[in-house]
């Protein structure tokens, strides 16, 4: 599929008019719509290779079709996110999924379509065939120190790859845990992991970040060994200065307050990055903003607010990376409805009045603290987010776009109804 | 406190140019503004008695100053959250909290104001002081016959106060269940209250409704007695044709999805009425839509579609209230930021496109439902809830109009600065 | 794998002696030992067929081995359990993973190993190859005609296939649900499930039952269409008499009083069958009794009290089966772990002094309903259970027996290390 | 009340016998009985004062009678806890409601009892009469400094009283936090709140500990300061080595895993302490191990493994406290039965086979570490807990000798029926 400029040209037009209308409209309504413009165009979200594909759960899976086969064909459905929106400009690797001999002919390819390489992504939750140790009781926390080499090995063979391909970090999300009470020994199991991340994090180049991913549960259902954040931040602060805790929305207990636990790792120095996502009851990987839009807007007011603070810079000092799984929608669909979800909530966050929020926070003006956010997360900002995209020669509607232009019905005439994204 | 007229054509004068701007874009963008405009009009919220001083928790609680210190000054605050927003022209009485002898003097009080009396709530969750029977087993569920007869009297006594102002319905909010297990046979605790609730109904006249509420936890920590939506509408289905269900959006366990519970019991045309809130981890009683603001807009999209499918008046076939408790803010400024919050929500769900809604459900186009609800969503309809109060004669602005015109401090100065709402 | 008397007899004749000590001391401490015991002998709780191998997440799936290949060797299974236990008397198949030509050599084989045939379970939730309708988008529920027809011409089949094999009643499992805002009207996909019920219902023999599984979320994960219990009994009353709710206990938003919602279905009569598991945050379908053992015994309290309030036979009269995956540990290790909790919880919610706890519930006495609960919860009824096993010439300790014959490794043997059960 | 022992005497040799037949066959079946009875003899649980009265929610309270009226008569309740169950030989006051001029007399009293002062508790989530500073909007947390000094200045007070007392550690629970997103900046609150504690512990002797409390909402709605494990062990290690964290079992979000926190932060070596309840919504204090009993031995089988591995001492290195809030029970009954809860869990978990458990778990034989914790949890240990009561000379059923000397009624008698212990 190659989606022409042309294509993208002609849809704009058609929409200008009443692009420009909306945009006036806006623009005099807030004060600063040319810099928040501008950082929504520097903004970029990476797109993980398995989310290209349709997901599953352990009931079934049902296929849409026309999915990439393999990492050439995940370049290129990356490439057509960020042809579309001009925010997609990074992809997620996942290895073994994604391993490639051809180091070159790939990365000449991402250059081509204007992506680099996001954060690389270890597995250590599944066994490949024929793989000499199993991890079905863990990697790296496992009893046995033969298949805890076995994962750390595997890891830095990721970086290596990585490395080759010009990432710069490796993302560990360990399926580590128990499924019953009295399975581990829990101190051991944190101490035999925290052995394990020190041997990878030895390996680290000086310019990589480990980002140490936590999650509450799933797969394991009684304990996970890097469970919340705490635990991560305790893992990431033994690690060493290269090694951050990474947020996954859907990873947490019911009701817990995330924009909070984001606030204090920036505290601390130690947040790394966003997975970013939406669920209702577990880490149902539903597509961002899809279910609580305030929270994912509460969560960018606090990015903003804790990265201005210590003069971050919102596009490299972080990574931004959406983790969903597609069981109902096309793959590219929803990261496009992802990716639209979290530039409003970051340009409903940028809007905020800083000044009179911490001006109204020091007297305790409570209701007017809740006015101050709610002015900007109701206010409605797409005609931002949209010229943001105009100005990088994206579309101003990419799913219609999407549509428009048959994307899909010609991916599967050229790939194939039946086909399955590497992986899950 | 006296709010002139003056005072609120002032306030908006000053505020016409930029209103109607709004007002002009927003009805460019949609296609049935005047329409949601009259909607919005129309439609009204029941403030109840009790929320309109600062309330508490078991650890303590913060007064603020000004608070009504009877029913006649209750009326008086909710006469003017009605002049400021023109969407709260019902108050909710609890009894015995706000008994009143002078029957005839208060219909003509809330008469001047605007007012009509809502459902009437009784009280067999506290004894009141030589009470001849306690509640601290349970009311209508108690194992002792007499305590449920003293409970039954008192629902029926309120019913005959409701009668004598014009109220139209009795609401039947039971703390009964248990703190530990064995303490009840739930079984028994079932057909105790259903028998009592049936003593009641029978006292209900003809044109009245009772509205059984549910409530997953608290005061009862272990079981409730009417503990969900379930039970509630075994209770109205097996009462007759004058009981509904009430929800409360607090009263639910974790994750609970609200809105099919209401989409399912207008299904049933058992849905007799709302409580509005919002909450992050049990019943908070927050603002109404501080923290899940698209919970609220999804609910009122479920209300607004199960109603117009069955021919339902917005205005009249459902009872409509705020129940919320104001710990850290003035309780008239949160009541009017609750009101707002609703009015919003209503809106939105009025301006979703349903043909195109059921267009896309009937192809399973996921991605496109999605798209319809958040761009109902995402819309800033508030210029249409200001248009519908500048109609009525309220304040275009009602928070920023309340401080304007000092209306707390000159409450203050009427009534002291160390009342306490009568009750809890 | 055949496991001999002389095998089981040897082994219970070394552990006679202290078994007969223990069953000594706990009959002079309960007054009805000999009661209990003989209602253990009788109590029987089915094994689902799909619980005989390696479960697996949507990340993946470890293999054990020697895992039945085909539904003769699930009824092996069974039969070698319940030859340990002695109280695994039935097998649950699913369809059409257990689809059989050779009904009646299948019948013998059940037979000879004592087994009787529990209910069937239709799938809905996948697609078979070359399935002339896909279920993605729901089965029941489906907004397609013909969708929905093929799901219930499914079940009709079911039932057939059921009715040769003996069985006497149907478990309606639905995953149709949603998983975003929007995608289903609720109040249609309630009315296409029920008119699909409806025809189902219409196909069941006399003497069937049908049961209609509900569940809180997963794998749809915004809404599912038959949610709750209440969702549940609205579609069992709109059925008729042979429709019951089935309750399993993973299926619940989280901290949901499960033994009253028990208590309750008991009341209406409603109350059709179990699927027992136990989990700690969703549906992880973890060993009964594993997690939380003191709610296992709150519900076979209830179980108890209501059913003997209604005179009700405790072996037939509700449907008991084991649901559950095991991902950690040897398939059969687990149920046999799983039946024997159950066990113990059903004798002590039979030791319960019943006369007593009425007598405290009657006058508030929580302290001394709570100390009754607990007196039942303490004592070590594990004899009685295992006297129980002694008396059905079964094992006193099935799962030192199950290793001490090396069961396992023979299984592997006869049937290899690779195998995967059929099905998920 | 004078409970004498000549009481107890004859209630203890009405049960000896049976007592003893019954401890014969423990002792029969567990190997280091003696050695469990010993420990059991040692542990000691203090009460706190504000747990000897009854309880109420924000929806009201239903006294019972007798309850103490002032430090000495909580002294005296306590005594009589510790006289029945020779386990709770400690108070734990709570300042300003315990403040006491005559400090030598209250040592005298205690002593007498045999008790000694626990852990102080401060109290900065009420405003008390006349207080010149608010805690309304937080105390250690808050914007004003003016506020947080007053806050700081009564921990100060309140160590000053413990050391006169003879106490040895400070607990500050805070309620400090936010209702509704906007009103804190989460990191400055962080940041006051850290500032305000160093001034605090600034003020520990050197023999004393701070521990800081966490818990996850309520009565705030939003956020909390102290909200989980891993901001209170970011406190404890900003603070020093006299800072550790506090665990209580009610201030976790749903289905938190708090056996893993315990054993994490013994492994971290900042644990400092517990308050035991239960609960199954929310912080419901309700009676230890009455909800979920096999939590609370998983918990001591942390706490007995973890301070074994680091050679702690049970009885001393670490805090031991119930925290109860009783709305149905008598209070002191209530605590009697949270007493022997413990002491069960505690004595199951000193029976844990511990080589087998390591054992098992190196080879990941996750079906026989279940057998090992559920063979400790269904064993009834409860004689070895009455014999370790007997060797003290307390009650063999401390629950029912409460009830035959009607220790209430004589309360009742003496203080009156309508006397409400200070406080809440």
């Amino acid at each position: 599929m190659k989606l022409e400029n042309y294509h993208l040209e002609s849809h704009n037009s058609e929409r200008l008019a009443k692009h420009e209308r909306q945009l006036d409209f806006i623009t005099s309504e807030i004060s600063d719509a040319q810099s928040i413009i501008q950082k929504l165009v520097d903004f970029q979200i990476a797109i993980p290779s398995w989310a290209l594909g349709t997901g599953g759960t352990r009931f079934g899976r049902f296929s849409s079709g026309g999915e990439p086969r393999n990492i050439e064909e995940k370049i290129e459905d990356v490439g057509l996110l960020h042809k579309l929106n001009g925010s997609s400009g990074a992809i997620s690797l996942h290895i073994p999924w994604d391993t490639a001999d051809n180091t070159n002919a790939i990365k000449a390819l991402a250059a081509q379509h204007g992506l680099r390489f996001d954060a690389m992504n270890s597995n250590t939750f599944q066994d490949q065939p024929d793989q000499a140790q199993s991890y079905k009781f863990g990697s790296l926390q496992h009893v046995d120190k033969a298949v805890r080499k076995h994962a750390i090995e595997h890891n830095i063979e990721v970086i290596r790859q990585g490395v080759e391909l010009g990432s710069k970090a490796l993302t560990v999300w360990l399926a580590d845990g128990s499924c019953f009470p009295g399975q581990l020994n829990f101190r051991k199991a944190f101490q035999n992991t925290l052995e394990s991340l020190r041997e990878i994090y030895a390996a680290l180049p000086n310019d990589w970040k480990i980002f140490v991913e936590y999650k509450a549960f799933e797969p394991n259902f009684y304990s996970t060994t890097v469970g919340d954040w705490g635990q991560s931040l305790l893992y990431a602060n033994k690690l060493g200065p290269k090694a951050y805790t990474l947020v996954d929305l859907g990873h947490h207990l019911p009701n817990a307050n995330i924009e909070q636990i984001v606030s204090l790792l920036l505290m601390e120095e130690k947040l790394g990055g966003f997975h970013f996502n939406d669920s209702k009851y577990g880490d149902d990987d539903l597509t961002a903003g899809s279910i609580k839009p305030y929270q994912l807007f509460l969560i960018f007011n606090e990015l903003v607010e804790g990265m201005d603070a210590r003069g971050m810079d919102h596009r490299e000092d972080l990574g931004w990376m959406i983790d969903a799984s597609h069981n109902v929608k096309d793959p590219l669909e929803d990261l496009l409805q992802s990716v639209e979800a979290i530039m409003i909530a970051y340009a409903q966050a940028l809007s905020v009045d800083r000044v009179a929020l911490q001006d109204a926070q020091a007297i305790n003006d409570v209701a007017r603290c809740q006015e101050i956010l709610q002015q900007a997360f109701r206010t409605d900002v797409r005609p931002l987010v949209a010229e943001a995209r105009l100005r990088t020669g994206a579309a101003l509607a990419p799913l219609e776009a999407f549509r428009t232009f048959k994307v899909r019905q010609e991916l599967i005439s050229n790939r194939g109804s039946k086909t399955v994204a590497t992986g899950l």
